[in-house]
């Protein structure tokens, strides 16, 4: 398995392109994603119980996990629209489907950006209507769906599985309202291998667990939410069964691409200058280990001490204890980098040197041993700053 | 029943004192409160499974329900400090027993302060063995509670039963780690009515998850939070039994006291400019309603908007939508002030500047009507600023 340049489109029978439309002022606000072939998809859906009207469509396509085509816009949530914010998300299903000439039911649909406005439609048809894929550069898609990220977030790996050259792409957008259970985060993976859409949609709700739900911006969930992945069986890989070697290299590969996509969410986070990662260990069982990362990762104090390079341990040990893991409160070891903090829930001496400079780095790592179990899980995110307020504050509706 | 001018040791029989020890360069750092007689005694502690070592002597001296003084300090925890700190809080406990002369098992300790840093004890002697409570000003007291508290939060009402007057006050600090269930949060109530030790711990109890449990500053809870309400009975009126109007009355007291020192924290939260109410209404139970509210004012995304001063009535919704509370999406209505902003979930026109006037203000009123119930419940909460992340930031262990 190797990580390769590339796009969106890197796997067989992908193309994509990505344009300014006129939603936003002057960046790329709508990107198109489509296959040769109708691909078997899973999806994974925002918890939020106020949704947006891209999610319906979206699940509704889903109904036969068959999707041919993505269309997605940035700037508007087309959240909060009531009637006809449900049939200006039709209405862009139907027009990405007249544009590619597919049936409409294979057609995805994906909104991010301000909540509670209507989408201008005209700029939206317009836009779909320009879009031509084989003259269009697929990367422009990974900036087309970006809102307040500062950089576009992608991977790509590929695989031999059963002889076969396997490719998977993932490509992914962030920022604000980051948090448990699907953020304002919008990711899509696509690959040419052929596996059903049981096995694909079991393989992202696990790994969606472990990876896209362990980062936290700022413990907000957003409305529209959604990873959707897009197998459209190119590859001509014999067809992927469960618990054989081909489907453990499949779920690595899918494995690393959502871990990526996690953490360069987390790393992005809005005003964030580090990215966080929390190991739990020794904890009694992997949800617990996972919780506990992802209240630490999450604490607003831990998270101003990071920004403020401050190696304070008082704040995490206080998160771990309030997050409702099973914990014994006097057998904690703490670390940050490698330099050991707590032993048995007890200040050890440290080199400040050596840590101050372990806090100066861009990636910063917490780990924690509860030593009560043998389970571990990570949870991402990054620091609160100055510039978290200021993003948030200044954006006005 | 009016709010009178006073201190914690206005009630009947009760005495107060706090004095610059050195823990802190200038400020006051150590404080007392004594009651002539024996009080019955009633407390709710932090639900952090990290608790700090004066939260297990205040817990053992409560055993009886029975307290008589209450030596605090400020400028470090006592928490993460293992056997010496353990041992250090009951030293802090003898010390003021003797000072005092009373039996040391009806001395409640509490800490406030950085955590794993081992209590200075002598300075904690010297300072206990210099309170001379004669001739000691009890709004020192509340002084000495204080770390990045910008003011003293205290509150003192009167109120006639069965024919006497009792009085009760209150005293806080707060400041971070103000979450759910106690955070670094110290409360002390007085009073000189007549009443069990049973029928005050059921109040407490009651209250505490309708004032003190619905505010939040960070998300953080602390290892350190106690609120201990100490009843005397020299106010001489019969003892108060439950079902009577005497009783209610006494629950008015007490809410009114307890309900301004929760906003009088969430209002002085670290580096807040403004005090954030939310009203839940329309909900079908109390918890419900009280869950939304406060996952709203909760909300980094509201916050920040809040200080921006922008009506950003999609970040409220959509922290509504995430809460857990059972909620109908199609039927919200919300008003900020005495604006409304969505009816059955879709935009309304308000007036701008107008709105602009009512988020300028030190208070701001969110209301959010679930329209599914007819139970309600508030939250309070602050701003989130440049100041917040400066003072969490700079701060260093």
């Amino acid at each position: 398995m190797k990580i390769i340049e590339g796009t969106i489109a890197s796997p067989k029978g992908f193309h994509a392109a990505g344009l300014h439309s006129g939603l936003k002022k002057t960046k790329k606000d709508l990107g198109m994603i489509y296959s040769d072939v109708p691909a078997a998809a899973a999806a994974v859906y925002t918890t939020n119980q106020v949704k947006a009207a891209p999610i319906f469509v979206t699940k509704e396509a889903m109904v036969d996990a068959t999707i041919q085509a993505v269309v997605v816009n940035s700037a508007y949530a087309n959240a909060c629209t009531g009637k006809i914010g449900a049939e200006n998300a039709l209405a862009m299903q139907a027009l990405a489907a007249e544009q590619l000439a597919v049936p409409k039911e294979t057609v995805a649909v994906a909104s991010t950006g301000v909540i509670g406005k209507q989408l201008p439609m005209e700029i939206i048809e317009k836009g779909i209507k320009q879009i031509d894929l084989p003259t269009a550069n697929p990367y422009d898609f990974h900036e087309a769906i970006l809102t307040t990220d500062t950089s576009t977030k992608e991977i790509v790996v590929s695989a031999k599985i059963n002889g076969q050259t396997v490719t998977m792409a993932g490509v992914a957008k962030g920022s604000g309202m980051i948090h448990p259970n699907m953020a304002t985060m919008l990711a899509f993976i696509t690959t040419d291998a052929q596996i059903s859409s049981e096995l694909l949609q079991g393989i992202l709700a696990d790994k969606t667990e472990t990876t896209f739900n362990q980062i936290t911006v700022d413990g907000d969930t957003s409305t529209n939410d959604l990873v959707l992945v897009l197998a459209n069986g190119l590859a001509e890989n014999p067809m992927i069964e469960i618990g054989t070697p081909a489907y453990e290299t499949f779920v690595e590969m899918f494995q690393l691409v959502s871990e990526a996509l996690a953490k360069l969410i987390a790393k992005d986070g809005e005003g964030a200058t580090k990215l966080i990662e929390v190991e739990v260990v020794g904890a009694s069982n992997p949800s617990d280990a996972r919780l506990a990362a992802k209240k630490v990762v999450g604490s607003s104090l831990v998270k101003t001490a990071m920004f403020g390079e401050d190696p304070n341990w008082g704040r995490i040990i206080c998160a771990v204890g309030y997050a409702g893991s099973q914990t014994d409160p006097e057998k904690i070891d703490m670390w940050i980098g490698q330099q050991q903090l707590l032993k048995h829930s007890q200040p050890q001496e440290f080199d400040e040197a050596e840590m101050k400079q372990t806090l100066e780095k861009e990636k910063i790592l917490i780990t924690v041993d509860l030593n009560i179990g043998e389970a571990k899980g990570k949870a991402w995110g990054c620091d609160l700053t100055y510039k978290y307020v200021e993003v948030n504050a200044l954006y006005h509706t």
